[in-house]
């Protein structure tokens, strides 16, 4: 069986859209567009959210790699 | 007597369900899809439980090593 | 399909108008002048943000790359 | 006098019961069936312990080095 | 255009006055004698600041870069 | 005028009582066994004390160097 | 101009008397006998101040770099 690592996870979810929560408790959301081996991400059409309502409309951000918890895709 | 490694135990539990409990005490339950030396890990039909509920399903969620405390195979 | 990398977007934004979010929760605004790849930034024309008010003007600040959580362009 | 390191004590307790304390303030026990360089570690027959009770037991656990405080053998 | 990197910034800096503020809240205020890639840094004639006034005197300190989280010029 | 390393300090130790005071607060008390350059540290005759008194005797404790604050032979 | 490096002005206080911060807030206060890249830090005659009183004496205290925030020595 071959055997998968953890960023080719992160390779499947590009240029679609992903939700990254952070360290700090907050809540992105966005196409993933890059990301690199410290898990720093850029996000385009980027929005931050809390409680499932869109906080604020972002464009693109730039996420360090340390300040975050989660990546998952959008179902 | 032939002595195990750390990453050992997590390739074991490759494919089967996991529960990973992580620094901000959120747990996530899912099939370990992928680690690696970081313990960056991605789970498969992943969901994150609140005293033992589901709080949430997520499909596949990556997650930060950095972030994670303990990582235990569902008996 | 070309494959960019996190600091390409850090990349589009020097000179440009950026927003810095740090782990203490400060924001700055300034124009993007330098950035390392450990995410060490220089701001030029900067200003510390309260609330989307000016808290004070900085000139030239140096942010340490470990400080920060996210770098979006202004749009 | 011949100077041991500080992995020695850990390798003379494989196999044998000991007590792990996390930065989070958790105490897992359990048979030390594996360690690496960065103190990360898998218990066997563990238990999570709150006040010297068995909070949850817990089969298999692979504990992050980072998270860790102290490991000792139970006497 | 020239490309700048963040510690030609600090360069820049040097044998001025500069405000560093820590993680820890607390601000110093001297003359940047000396700084490195880890961003420690030594300050001459310094003295630590609250609410903009002077709370001690310090001649020279050495403060270690992790603990910092900006680094500006006095105008 | 010969230049000592601070690791000299704990190698003058080894053998006798040190007191380890952590980031968590706690203390332990006991016989400096082996350490390494990352200050992983082992004690033998380890108690835990909490204000001057033994909180728990520990028999032989491994404590991961990053959460060692200071490190001090028992005069 | 010749420029200095930030472990200059710590081997310029060697032997003579400093004041550590630490990151838990503690004060300590000591001869400087020896400092290392980490900036882990040897003290000796060792005090520990709370409001510039001495708390304790220690003799010799060996302290982790990465739990200083600033050593600046006495005037």
């Amino acid at each position: 069986m071959e055997q998968s690592r953890p960023l080719d996870a992160l390779n499947s979810a590009r240029h679609k859209r992903v939700m990254v929560e952070l360290k700090n408790n907050s809540t992105f959301v966005g196409k993933l567009k890059a990301f690199d081996i410290h898990i720093n991400v850029v996000l385009e059409e980027a929005e931050e959210r809390e409680n499932n309502d869109v906080k604020r409309k972002l464009g693109i951000v730039f996420i360090r790699g340390d300040a975050i918890v989660t990546i998952s895709p959008e179902e």
